[in-house]
């Protein structure tokens, strides 16, 4: 029995809102239940110094959470003077998915950010900001090609994520605190709207895992991408027949 | 003529969200038309080192902005690895409005700090914050009161803030992002609940005022200030009544 | 009764020592009592990236304080690897006040920094700072042109800066450091030599204040920089007759 | 055809050199071709700050390169001033790693760190400091058998990491430099000597990848670690038979 | 022929004036010509960590120097967010010296701290700093013994600093910023009242040296201090008549 | 008598292994008994910007040492975010002896940097880094000559370093970490292959010293830096014979 009563292959009920704040090219806030995340998408033009001259672009994320976005008040990264390992890892990991469905030729010489700010953590913090993200990238690539700034629709494919883990030995979808706590493996998927695989990061938390466990996990994430990919689309379509 | 059409006494609409997140012992989303500030007061056991064994608690603020709370995307302070002059000037005002009004001693020996962070910036978000702080504090400690943790209330007064500015030779109340990056002068004001003042900050952006146009912010801040108390009052009766 | 014993409208002993050292352009050492300030001016070609191309110069203003300037020695900021929230507060605060009276456009693309370095400190370091920093400039500035390296003053006004304060609920000038950590109220007030201000910040620090209150500090705040103007005058006078 | 001409379920020669450096409590250089990594455990007493008290150890591990590991200078992390977000996600895994195969509270309250510097890189930095690690923490904790300081061997199982990956199109074993900066894919497992999995972080790189792909990389793994297994314990029983 | 027309051996004119601070328990400001540097001991209870329970005192040293004490501006090392390596050389070098003629033991559980800071540099200023340092390191520990904290003299020596070097081939003392940003080779030595070597630190600049030249430099340094402690001599002794 | 039973004029074992890592223009692992530090020469087009448009070039050190190099495990200087003062104080003087050998104009406008990491250590680690960095420069140089990069030899003299101190009362040649930690003064010579001096740095530890013991030092350290240049000769004649 889950803490929440939800069954082993139920996800907490996912809220797209598009348009959240006004300034960015894209601008999403995602819930997965009580986990909430502001994904915006900036377009700035130029690319990094070891990019340059190569007539492509660049994806990239950046991570952050509120310092009382958890159950105790956590350090203000930017007062700490650094960004934990934690933060990095999830924001390298961010940029990484995006970049797999990107055709950065095709975007020509400009940078896209997709920040992803986490105003109420609740588990899958990370996932949740790569699946917000696609939508906010997604809105302001619409955007460039809308103003014509580019002709080919450089996106090949949704992209979506999804933490799943063994819970009192039982395989599980979409943990949220409580189990992600308690979970003797923890494994986030990236899928595309295709079906394949963008990441696959699988960790023992308590006990060592075994192949057929692997997979078990991974046909969950299945069913929790399609659901994303689900809102993702209603999502998008509502602002593009705004 | 201001840009927003709002005449010079005029603010942007109020609205004072609580319960914004779960986590935070006081939570709120402030908004002062586009400027929108997520506030949360945390409390925590003890007190920084040099004031342990006192007695005494500790108020402070933190203040931070979303990189894309603005029209263009500013670097993540935590990626840069310290925080801007301008932000630790804003989280000391903070902190010290604050304090201008709390009872240290009745709090007994915790701390609650007041984290502020700009979501969406639209001018005065360093009022906006101040104005939503003193919320997410009179709930915060309301919890320690009814929880029985302390039992005087330390909050002697509401305490709001506003800017006010000299655009275009006339004195305007509450002054937006356009008139802010225009303005000749440029006035925060903290006020009481009873009138009185926690803090003036007056500085001449592109001409030196004199003591007649001080008077006149001054008596715009009073205007606005009245409009924040009552925005206050009404979003803590309502908690109070839930 | 002041600790000093005073009167509520008495100033400190200032002397302004030019010439104190012989690399920077403008070099003053300052005494207000026991505060004493080492400011110098450094003319630099070229302005800040931001700048570039514009025709215009930049004024802009540091401060530290030596670790033995105070009653107990307090932390090098070098070693620690980051200034203080406090004295990024204060350096943005004499870039500002002395940019307030200089048309950078008359200035050229050059740049000059005020360097204001506390030898000792006995309260009132940042108005001294201004205040000695402003002849600083005027004597950068004389050499400018002398050498005719620009053509029209850039110097508008004098600039003068005083710390008031409520003390055992009298309204005080030129608060010592006595007064100052025992001040219910504390002022700074940056004036021009035509009477107008640059910069009010003014902090309720044991008790809020009124609007009378805030006047009476303004008031005396006239009779301090008329003092302090007088000894500009004179040892900017002396150079210029030597 | 891989570069180096190696079949695709080949793997490089590994070769475990014990007692590399003396003073540590266990050090090995392992090289798995042309990488070479210098791994040392060191045994502190004593556990960080939000373990005390609970009676258990702790394992953890740090990652560094030498700046001409490469085939270009990298720039020191130490004159940097900070460690990239590589550097710590590496270092993260390893720790977690190793972690997943001791019983902390076997190990009573110490700390044992393993520290993996790259002295020369060839791809497979990260999967090779694990796979040595794990031979300098298995001697550490002998010397703590024999020493008495434990009782009971807190090393449940071995652990034993490879990458592997897709390269043009052929799952292959085990990648250098050239193969891993060509992959489509590439794929770290870790592994234990019962056959479990540890953490399984595959990427794609230039193309998402299918579930099938996944499962052919994870049985080159097996393959791979089931000669890393030899080598280690051929390491440990030479050293333990001396 | 020197720049300054001084003879080989020739010292420029040292000042020492003490008491040019009133907070420092040792306050110097000490001229070797136009190098002018403040130097304070401040005396606190307690040791560093390591020092800890062993009944001994710790005297150590810092280092910095004005932006514009030189001839060009230069960064503030606050703002840079590092000591350089120069900077901290120095203050090893300071510290070191100074504890050679301390008996740590007989300063009891305390630490002296000497600040050097260059409010005007003309060469050797780190000479300079040590030689002033002692000074002020002689008048805190007067202090202590005046106030019976501590019952026997701790330092055992006087100890004074000075450079030379080889210019234009031939070696001369006291080195000034011309010479010094010309000289083949440069010396600094530091030497105790009773004519012994605490430090010696000889450096090829243009052209390396043979031993006879160290030797010669090593006289020169001996009529340097034999100057120097004169001077210290007298300063210490007015201060005591006093 | 010395701890390790050699003879006052006794240098532990040289070895000099060239080619130790095979990405560098010149790389070296160089042992003075249990100290061992590999040292590679790394030359890449361009200078630092303060040397651009000279038709100069540039040789420069850098230093670190493995965490578990010594007895007890340091701190990583990555990892706390800084190097030490002794870090940069040995890399700084790593630099200045071997560009005092080198004639930066033969070299152009290239920079050849000299990492010296510290593999184990037991005394001398900056003397047998310098001595091992001459070796690994003087192949890369080889290498830029045999490339016909550069046309004239810009090495004018072998260097060699080697640190003696006053252990016991007795002067010794080559202090290992027990005699070190001792000893009553220390001294580091670098001396090049005509007899002259580099650099002299000799430091009263526990004892000052007199000019007589700095001589017998400097006779030790010309008998030491003898055998070095054999062993340098003897290394790169190897490789140049290969």
């Amino acid at each position: 029995m889950r803490p929440s009563g939800r069954a082993p292959d139920e996800m907490r009920a996912i809220t797209i809102e598009t348009g959240y704040t006004r300034h960015a090219e894209g601008s999403v806030l995602v819930s997965f239940g009580d986990t909430r995340v502001l994904c915006t998408a900036s377009v700035e033009k130029g690319v990094p110094p070891w990019l340059r001259g190569k007539g492509e672009g660049w994806v990239t994320g950046e991570y952050g959470m509120l310092p009382r976005a958890t159950h105790t008040r956590g350090n203000r990264e930017a007062a700490r003077g650094k960004q934990s390992g934690r933060t990095q890892e999830i924001q390298r990991l961010i940029g990484r998915s995006l970049r797999s469905v990107v055709d950065l030729k095709a975007l020509g010489e400009r940078q896209i950010t997709l920040d992803c700010d986490v105003l109420q953590a609740d588990g899958g913090t990370r996932t949740a900001s790569i699946s917000g993200a696609w939508v906010a990238l997604r809105l302001a690539v619409d955007g460039l090609l809308r103003d014509k700034l580019i002709k080919t629709d450089p996106i090949a494919q949704k992209i979506a994520a999804i933490s799943c883990g063994i819970h009192n030995g039982t395989p599980v979808l979409d943990l949220d605190y409580d189990e992600d706590s308690n979970a003797q493996a923890d494994a986030n998927f990236v899928l595309t709207g295709d079906g394949k695989l963008a990441e696959v990061q699988a960790t023992a938390e308590g006990a060592t895992f075994d192949e057929e466990e692997l997979l078990r996990l991974l046909r969950l994430a299945r069913i929790g991408c399609n659901g994303i990919f689900a809102a993702q689309d209603a999502a998008v379509d509502k602002v593009r027949a705004a």
